[in-house]
């Protein structure tokens, strides 16, 4: 599936990649330094920047009425992940972080792993690192504040890691990390145990929420030839972090 | 160690970071939906931002000659962790990614959760990011590309979980895991054998490159009273996580 109306990272730094990838090319002929420091030195980035596709955007400032059970949490990121393959804006992924006691919208995520050529930028990551910057605080259990990362499909191996460093105290999952990998993606190597493993630090994982629903969603991207990432390490460890 | 001469993340909707503190107080006391959709709404952020610090941004610009070695490549990421606790910009980690072959830097790294408002900003993070956006690919082995991660300090569960996803054929590593739990930094759930599970991926690990001269620099940070981020679950879970 080749993405349409793909929103990617704008800002000055990004308005030059073409000269990156230019540069690349001319780098293969030239002797080396050919190119003055000066040209080169002023493709190189100076920040990372993963935004939210346009439509999301817009949803996510509509969106101000609280979501009052976890049910209702998940048909919002399980529509977030199927918006994300319809409009060819990423993978079939999609989390946001609620207030735990109110259920405002804190900040939605989708998977940018293709947009914003950045492949940390995993659903849950990109609510995580959303919500953090939007209040101001890299942990978001600050200020007694009690948050949740509500999440279309269980975390992999990355964003796992990424979860007691967020000061989430929750984590609710549609989909197993079994029906991802059933379709080509690759969970990593994740502790046998990981719900044990998130509850020792006192973070409660609850599963199978609406996970038809949002299996659904992943079926729907595999038959629509959705890309599988990293798929030649995938074919050959598939197995392996299935069984991990 | 309070941060001086922080960068922070810039752009417009940080500009209005300060109304979304002020909103939430507001929110204390106004009964529900008081404030109007409208102004509520346009306080949202749409994009994650991690920016350099200008220090590190001046450096990469500089920085055109190839590293020789991985000793030399070492050096380079241990003292972006030096320069990041003495500019008061962060945590004491650094990393950075090379094209394994010539020895380009492609991208540094440094932490900058406590800036950038943001738990998943470690070095290792940063500078896949900051590579992949800079080449315009989400996995750094496309087009043939042979890139190393070289980190002053060895992952943590999430930076681990996010090396098989990056697309680097190789991890150099200065100071260990648990010279970083000895002075208060956890390191998540990592698999005992990580290093043999990278191994099955095709990615291959070498430790302790220049391990001391690493280590200085974590006792360094602690010495000067350097934050160790969420100190409160890491109290409580120090010792599990080292023997994990």
């Amino acid at each position: 599936m080749e993405p349409t109306g793909v929103s990617t990272p704008i800002g000055t730094d990004r308005l030059i990649l073409r000269g990156v990838a230019t540069t690349m090319k001319l780098k293969a002929w030239c002797p080396r330094n050919a190119l003055s420091k000066m040209w080169r030195t002023t493709l190189k980035q100076a920040q990372v920047i993963l935004q939210l596709p346009d439509w999301l955007r817009a949803l996510n400032e509509q969106q101000t009425d609280p979501f009052e059970d976890v049910p209702a949490r998940m048909d919002f990121v399980i529509d977030l992940a199927r918006k994300n393959i319809e409009r060819g804006t990423g993978g079939p992924f999609g989390a946001a972080i609620f207030a735990s006691d109110t259920g405002e919208l804190l900040a939605p995520g989708v998977n940018l792993v293709e947009p914003a050529h950045c492949s940390i930028a995993h659903a849950e990551m990109v609510a995580i690192a959303l919500a953090q910057q939007t209040l101001g605080v890299f942990d978001l259990s600050a200020n007694g504040r009690t948050c949740e990362l509500v999440t279309s499909t269980e975390p992999c191996a990355m964003c796992l890691g990424a979860v007691p460093w967020s000061g989430v105290h929750r984590v609710v999952c549609g989909a197993r990390g079994e029906d991802a990998c059933a379709i080509g993606f690759d969970e990593g190597a994740k502790p046998t145990d990981w719900i044990g493993a998130l509850g020792e630090r006192g973070i409660e994982v609850t599963r199978d929420v609406r996970r038809d629903q949002a299996r659904t969603v992943l079926q729907q991207y595999h038959t629509s030839g959705g890309l599988i990432y990293n798929a030649e390490r995938i074919d050959t460890h598939r197995s392996d972090a299935a069984s991990e």
